[in-house]
């Protein structure tokens, strides 16, 4: 049983790791911090959690933070990298929700983020937390950079299709078009978000450049191997009249050689042990219900056309794009089972 | 370790006992019929449930439902009368979701189901599955009737009223003013029941009589021991442009010695021992929300006018308002921890 | 064609009075005001409104709106009474679409409302613009205070009972269970009307207390000439997850001689002339799409016990309910058709 | 004043014809089809039309239509051509909302509707209606195939690139991910289409293959000139949980030359003179709630990366993307103004 620590436990990221860990069988939450509900309990705020916790908001106290064995910041951009290295020092370890520890890329970082990075010393030790992909890295990590929401989809979707033999897809072509529910632009008071601006609505959003966009470039150079080939993908996401769910649609042109491969197959060896990432059959098409609430990625290919690629990439941006990789990752880096918390069904309907 | 099967496992019922059902530890699901999808493994038809179970729909089989220890029945009503005796010759429990042991009243029973009884013998032994106030009594139960979900809602909103030493409101007063996501309706396709007919509106239905009346009328008579008195009480649902959730509105006149009674304390001491009935804090407002997806029912009162009570209560429809409760009634009669497979914490947002 | 100015036209009842007011045969807008947006093109903020106008916001000048031969404020409550008496000094005409003009009890404004009112004595010449209940008195009127929302459901569902012969009813027994889309609550940053917060929920509010219970009271005793017999009737508002929309259950006992009449033909007689009042056939349910963007009210009626009545009233909540009432109370004030640039047909599906 | 026959009132493109021309100045409906409704009102149907006509549905007689001076067709894929010929004959003009009349090349119309065409000879005559790209043959057009809705945004959002002096696009390159509302689905009593299937829920559909897909080739052809470049284009519509709405992402890889031109003063210039194709400012984001209700498509332009263009095209599906555009070629073939019974503004919120 490991002491948790969960810094801004008001907004989306933060009740929904609430949701995970008071059912975590490893796991015991002792702090709760936040700027403006000092003293209030949790479930107050959040009736759903009445009857399971007695915990109460507490202001940002680094010494009971230290006495945590992680902490998980659930903040906006720039909170973490600010605690990280007095709380590494302390052996507490760290998980960031947020963008401190993800881009390598100081430049990039402080142009889409617009702030210098506090700690670039502890940036370069930390692990970049798309589980699947990095999970021997992640088990030694002291920090976690957790993936924004679209990145994952982005690169479980496409992962499987680098480092063949042969080279598969025309990298310069990869366009995503990405969808998703409004909670992921999270528990604000703003008017852009509020119900009847979004209701029975559809639009596409950040076209001009969306901070994913780095992210996924970098995380698509690691994964390949490959240098600035990525530079020029299209991203463009939208936005969903729906609470929870997201839906990357991604377009990629393939080589000769990609096109003659069995790509069904390959995703499937690729993700066969993987209990989070699930490859439909041939001819599906993964709906997001199928994993609300649930630390689940479905993907489904089409190649409609000659030596073209559709990958369909769903997930609950909360979950498997933000908290529940969170404690899945904290699984991995404590040596718990992967899946400890995380057992939980899709609700459908 | 019980055997459990589940007749009717297309519907939302059935989908949603198989949420609860795959993840509870003192149960496995051996037997799923569909009269339709013979042969289909659930998962295909259900993406949510991939990779939690094998299972795949068979016809209905007496023989194979009579290895089971109990049969749950997800079906229309009229389906759990037809085999009910068969089961319970062989020691097989059964917990039918519809309607068909919920009234002992036959002649109300005929008139609002449109069928006559197929087994009043096994009917007068049945026991109402209102878990709360009928715990002892489904603890030694071989035929639960499982409530209506409206019914639910007004029977935990009202029964601690009722039996007390002196009479605190008046029966005949009594007006619930009830809301239902669309899920209550079932999975069928019904053209009153497609999205570009229930979204972004509004409606009440079944003003003019609903099944739910004598059903509620029944209870509220058992839990008050006073027939006759609630024939005339008023009951009008509506329809909420939502998937899941139900929230009752009940108004009450309160008698003198209603009016004098600390009616807040006495809700909270009539359910300080339950763990699936929540009375929230003077001045709460319980939103259906905070008990997605969770065996939970939530109760806040108010007195907005002298001599008059306002009770809201609200419950996922599908999770206390019926699988949830099943499950629960289960729980009873097998000895199980009341809460086994119950304790998931509600989805918000 | 007359000259029109409207305050505060960032909000929902303000871009709703330029979709009808734009398409209005008989009115020019000339001015349109916000406080933030000075100088901005409206279409900008409002692109539904691109290629119908080419307004400009411009800060509030009493100048300019004393030009305009009425002023329609779509502004918080507040506003309107702080320019009403120099706009009349100018023989502009005032439609006020928040509360300064609806109550003529200075004491409950005070209470409900939390100021002090600016002007008494304009008050006491305001008319109270339920169109069809004070139409004579709306056409000579040189201020209105355009009735809220639910009142309108309320008095127009109730009117036809009042005034008759006999008793019909008893004043003190009625109940208003009222239920409105979230577009209500109107167009502010404010994170309780999220997206998130609002999707698949329901829930009530307000349930100590309303501003529009002191508006029901008083519009009631107006209409049927009782004093203090309505003070203690219930009204209990709830937010339902859809745009626009608004239905309000209300109940009421009968008296033996209301439970003698005909209420189907009472009302059908009471409402024959009307352009915007709907009775629908017995056996109707009202529903809130049918009405969407209309400025038309349906009433359906219902005894479904003895001596009960269920009225259901449904409106949207931005027209018959705010914007489009006003307008036609312009239209009584100017001599024009009542039914100019109302005669749009709702938006079904 | 014509005379106007609608064969098909029940489903979505049904009602929403009879909301335009209802309110047309030049139009009498007077023919109004139904196979099941026979003889009832239609208001009764859809109580949104109470008090703006007394229409009953009667069964398709062919003499009546003939009365007409045009006749919709509503119906579903081959209905129409079965009675084309006749009316014709009877110099009833005919526009067919479902695809008898879209496709010229009957293999691609037999491979992808599976039936045969039944009146060839007529088909060779019809014009594809599209009215602003052939508005000069609509005006002589005796027969219409109004477009489908996904093939209207994407021709709009296309044509000013072709038929320029340089060739700007790479034709093959163009990828359309398409969402739409459910409404484009139709009125019918369909699993997939209930509410609780699709609400708070996103997927793709189609993707290897989808109706509207030739339609857009064959038309992009005819725009461009060019054959046989376009037939590997992809095209994916997804679902989005909204009634009414359509936005389609085209994404496009520009030649050198299209990159040089300054392309948002080129869509500017190419739809000056169009009433319902608006060309917003750059970095604009159509909603589709900005059309909602109205005969308007919107477009906005992006250019991400170099060489490569994003259109964001919006309409709604059932006015601009079928009774809206319906009501425009009728007004072309009548001699109508172009936006007679089109001028309503959007719904909005």
């Amino acid at each position: 049983m490991i002491s948790v620590g969960i810094v801004g436990g008001t907004g989306y990221t933060g009740v929904e790791l609430l949701r995970l860990l008071l059912r975590h069988p490893d796991v015991q939450v002792n702090v709760l911090t936040s700027r403006t509900e000092n003293g209030r309990r949790v479930d107050d705020m959040f009736p759903s959690l009445r009857g399971h916790t007695d915990l109460c908001y507490s202001d940002l106290n680094i010494d009971e933070l230290k006495k945590c064995d992680v902490v998980f910041f659930a903040t906006p951009h720039g909170v973490a990298m600010k605690h990280a290295e007095e709380l590494l020092a302390a052996n507490t370890k760290v998980v960031d929700l947020a963008a401190d520890f993800r881009l390598q890329d100081l430049e990039q970082f402080e142009k889409w983020y617009g702030m210098q990075h506090a700690c670039p010393d502890v940036l370069k030790d930390a692990v970049y937390g798309l589980s699947e992909l990095n999970r021997e890295k992640i088990k030694k990590a002291h920090v976690i950079g957790n993936p924004g929401c679209y990145p994952t989809t982005v690169q479980l979707g496409l992962a499987p299709l680098f480092n063949q033999a042969e080279t598969l897809v025309k990298p310069e072509s990869i366009i995503i078009d990405a969808k998703s529910g409004v909670s992921g632009a999270g528990r604000k008071a703003s008017l852009g978000m509020i119900y009847s601006e979004n209701a029975d609505n559809f639009k596409a959003y950040g076209v001009a450049g969306h901070r994913h966009h780095p992210e996924i470039v970098e995380a698509l150079e690691n994964i390949s191997g490959q240098k600035g080939v990525f530079d020029h993908i299209l991203f463009v996401p939208h936005l969903v009249p729906m609470i929870r769910g997201m839906l990357s649609t991604i377009y990629v042109d393939l080589t000769d050689a990609g096109d003659a491969v069995d790509l069904q197959d390959l995703y499937e060896q690729f993700y066969a042990d993987e209990l989070f990432v699930d490859v439909m059959p041939a001819g599906s098409s993964p709906e997001t219900r199928s994993v609300r609430g649930a630390n689940q990625l479905r993907i489904a290919l089409y190649k409609p056309q000659p030596k073209k690629l559709v990958v369909l990439s769903v997930q609950d941006n909360l979950v498997k794009g933000a908290a529940g990789q969170a404690v899945q990752n904290m699984n991995l880096m404590f040596g718990f089972a992967e899946d400890a918390g995380l057992q939980g069904i899709g609700l459908l309907p």
